[in-house]
């Protein structure tokens, strides 16, 4: 069973609207590797696994729960930059003009029509995510192979949507997520060393250095991409694998750490125009 | 941020093995008007919501943490349902014979192909889950109401389910969900009376009686169909909402409630022809 | 702007229910070369249309219009096919037994989960139709010839989907369509004869005898495979193509002529057990 | 059966061409909540109605056949505003230069590459229309329930678009579907209050004011947001339930009434530089 | 079985990069009427091939063999107008600003974030390939007359592409498919001719002509309108088909003959910000 | 540019015909990990590929190359499965009874209604292949890895359709693909090697032994499992990855050498009933 406290896994930054960032992010939320889907294949990976050696299942369950609260990162970050987009302060529905026509222009139009300016389970292109990109095949070294290629692949893909915005609210939550997908890379190549792979110089994969973009940083320095955050409130087998040396060039040492003290959610700002929420009138 | 306690939110009655049903209940987990759709709209309708009343968002996010639970549920259902169902234990890959031929019959192959014999993010006819299902629209009512939808045509569904097989293991966790249901439709209809509706006789919908069901009665007896589970680690409004008179003519007191205390996880045993996990000799 | 009159273009025979043949018939109302896809196909082409040449709009309108009552009779026929397919009469929700366990055996799923055993957009395989099959590429050359292959691989399948069942509600439903699939097969192949084409033996397609099936044969007889009933309550242009020589082999006269008389809908009984309509006790 | 009169049932308003609002407003034509979305949702809705009470399959059957109309009307408009966006009158296509090299730049590609600038089956994302939107689960509460969210959401997201663009073409048609939207809106709410609901102040939803749109008042005046137009050429029992005060906090009396004069087709020219329609040389 | 020689089939004429052409000529590579589409139609109509008339299988078949250059073909042009479109030379990962900010305007989004800015398997909208465009019914007729549609449409698309960008990337290549596009358009009309089909001035279709593209002109003296590769190592049956008076109204004879002589892939350069190919350091 | 000699790169062995086996063995065409993603993978990784380390390239590509013959010997072997599964020699359209009433039982009902007893594009559960599951990241060691999972992942799955059934057509298909999985994994894991990974003894994934299935013996005894074949016309760079000792378990040393000597296809018989080809009478 799940439990919930109303705290973010991570700030979010301030910065102005950035619609098209909006649009870009999405695919690190709804995209095929992004925060949706390794969260719903960790859970079908944990949830269907066989036999007795408890520690991959726990490996693998310890992520998805942290996956989680990644998504709800990724969302909150699309709301603020999707939040003051549109309408003036003084905008109106009925009135001439068109308060939406510039903000379209390179937006994702369902942010507007459908969301109320706010996130969707889509990727940068508007194609809704789909289940058929969950691997959970039963044979657990494909399963940690496959989850490999997925922690790598959206770590190449954050690296690259990084470049396409320098808006601070965006570029800080993909600072964070590179750095925590080091580490979750890390939990799976080493689970494979368990099985006697040596990786050699092959991690990170793709081959780039955290210290190099200034908001990764300070989670390096807090050792973010070498710790698996614990967030069990009973026992788990986690650090039977995440424990010993990583298995990435940047070196240091694995550890289960308690996750982070959380963040508040900013409060999004009613919208009449936009009938969000709607209960203008209805509560008078 | 998300916690976790590895129980399950209710039993796993054991029967025989079953693919027929665990192919039709798959709707249950991932269609368009399954667990997996009610967890991920209320996520996205909790984490975009706008505006300060959040008696409404604790609502909203207190049935979504349950709704996590609840796929679990039906994963592991499902796997009860397909484990044994194939190979005999003497089975072994290479020798005559085709153990899977019988099995596949009525069932959705790719349980087999893909799945191990285990759960898959896909409906009864084995189209995967798909994010354009998710309704949130930030007009809270439009949202409300379809949440009453959204809840009403998954019992709906259930209780046709439920005349398919009558597998205990089956009809053990669609009766719990059955209840559950009630509860969160319940829920919702609910808020939408806090903003003046009077439902008069049209609840529950649809118009059954869970006490015909068998499995269902000792549930209501507990209460379940008025409850709402509490999953939260800090303080929520969402009493402010669920409380007092049932909007359905089951009639009873609305009550935020503690969770089940918890029920273990059947271990699904190594399946070695299905080289499932996969980790024989590898560890030798 | 459109008009209705609750009449069906053809009759229902009445015959078992047969869930298996109304699964594969439901190619013939959602599938790529079903009646819905005629129909949206024919919607757009005369919608979009470009230039003076009206005769051309008239004509592809016309099947348009005809179109909508295919898809009338196919959602009726197998709504004929599943009613009484599950349930006994005696059947009660709550009782020991699983009244649609042998029902699905065969059977597209979704028609008892989602629609109450009735019919539903999606094909035999059970994919939901989709807009992306709807040609309408604004040259009336290539229009007309997709039109052509759209008729007749429309006939083609249903020449094939008639042997899977000897049901009567099923194939007069098949006879009745494939003769007209015929006469707007003429149609398209005659408006390209008015631009220069000499089809020689090519037509019909499939190369088919109708008089061999014996539901075809008062159709034939009643001259449909060579007429084009006429829907509007305005003048129309179609008689300056449909006339003259058929472009088919079987030969005769293409004539515009008055719709059949219409015939009855059939009444679906009430179904407690499905909760459909689900009014017993609400208006109570 | 169907018949037809080559009429609109709303004027189309000249303006300029606006490729970026044609793109937006694909979302009303083949959108999760647009008109072919509608349309097909009561066409299924009232093939499969069961039971005798056929005062609501009347209900449904007659906002379907209104919805066809829709679904012209909004082609046409899109036809309208994609009408002269690319090609000037000179334009040639072997010619230097590339004269759609400007207008593709926020338009939905495909209006220039399949349809000849004319209307598609996909929303504002260019996804094409899907069958598994349509919801037809034969309880006739949920039915309706699952009506009145999709009108509302019809309206909600019109209100939207409308501010996307200030051009007359495309504001016209959205306000005469808001308005309709409206009066359909109070269609399926009424029938909820034949079975027992009191919606108190929920209607309408989104909690808009008609007025406050200028193109939306003169079709208040008229009454269309009470009116039910009647395009039945047979009896129907429409009326038992459209009738009496009208649910939404806007009042008055609901009425069915003859449908609009109906407005003439505006011709699109021959785009000899698109092909369209191909005809040229090929009758000389 | 198939064999390769590092040729491309058409030249790869360089000029400046343009994204928003790489995005709209993804449609003549994954689109609905693409080579993909035409490479695997032809690919499951050959292996499908039913009978003793081989000299139609050779036909299908040895345009089958030359869509696979035609795929690779545009996966090149795609390439050559992505390379160069994002990042300076000096570029580097972790700097301030935002390289691909303005790449990204008017392109896929999915071209820089999936692709290291190459080609992708989908169409114009970012929409994925598609298995259900296959059209393989088994029916020679309307096989062949759906490849004439295909040909048709795939020409008419691509006329109307060649209008969105005069880069001479993008027009060469363009320009080479249309005049292929001709030359298989005969070859399957000439195969219904063979059927005893008269087309009198039917074709090309659309009704243009190639002279009037100023890159076509030099293909056309080649004789490759109607030219067909001969890409078998062993014998062939094709010629009893496609020769004699072209089918189009251009004229000439069908001639089956050597292919082009080839043309050298250009090389793509490294592009360490992207991470590709990604070697840098592994391999010291 | 891509060359053809008309032979299967394997035998097909006769049998009974087994629609059932037909159903399921489509998920090695046209599924997720089955051979049409394998080619179109391999296809856009070698056509996209960046840098001057050739053998990589031809590595991929000549993968690619022999993956196109593995879609025909599928697309062949599902011909064969099927043929002759439903008329009876003398069976008549026209006739009285169903001939495809029993085959469809537990078929694809598309494998009927569409492709006349042929292949399809489509997995084990009918859904049509889909260009999403192409990865091609640009980053070549993720591009590796993923290539690694993909054949690992086609492997298992076949071992799992193995046990479907024991026909012969159907297991010698399965057998031959199989050995040339595990080459081809082979090929992939060897390329990482080159970059530092020492594998120990996690291959071959699943933890199979290929001489437990009797018909993949002969294949092993060839030496299948070490070699790959080449298919290129001019010279390629691909032994110097694929050369030395296998990273398997199963040893040996890898060895590019010449393909198979070629294997007839066999003739399918024309299909009048089916109207395939649909030549009769036409011809004469």
């Amino acid at each position: 069973m799940y439990f919930y406290k109303e705290d973010l896994i991570n700030i979010i930054v301030p910065d102005r609207p950035d619609p098209a960032a909006a649009k870009v992010i999405q695919e690190t939320l709804g995209g095929q590797f992004g925060e949706m889907r390794t969260m719903m294949q960790y859970f079908f990976q944990s949830a269907n696994f066989r036999g007795k050696d408890k520690k991959y299942r726990d490996l693998i369950r310890g992520v998805f729960i942290e996956e989680i609260s990644h998504v709800e990162l990724v969302q909150t970050t699309i709301n603020e930059l999707l939040n003051g987009s549109g309408y003036t302060e003084a905008g109106d529905a009925g009135v001439d003009g068109a308060p939406l026509d510039e903000a379209i222009k390179h937006a994702n139009p369902h942010h507007y029509i459908m969301a109320a300016q706010s996130s969707l389970p889509v990727d940068a292109g508007g194609n809704p995510w789909n289940g058929s990109w969950v691997y959970s095949h039963g044979n657990l070294i494909a399963d940690l192979l496959n989850n490999v290629v997925l922690e790598s692949t959206g770590v190449l893909q954050k690296s690259r949507i990084y470049e396409m915005s320098s808006n601070k609210t965006f570029r800080e939550t993909l600072a964070f997520l590179m750095v925590r997908d080091n580490a979750h890379q890390n939990a799976f190549a080493k689970a494979l060393e368990t099985l006697g792979v040596d990786w050699g110089k092959l991690f990170p994969i793709p081959n780039y250095d955290l210290n190099k973009y200034p908001e990764c940083r300070k989670y390096v320095e807090l050792g973010y991409h070498n710790a698996q955050f614990n967030f069990r409130l009973d026992e788990t087998k986690i650090g039977e694998i995440f424990q010993g040396a990583s298995p990435s060039r940047s070196q240091g040492q694995l550890q289960v750490t308690d996750p982070p003290k959380g963040f508040s959610i900013p409060e999004l700002p009613e919208m009449p125009n936009e009938h969000s929420p709607g209960l203008k009138d209805m509560n008078s």
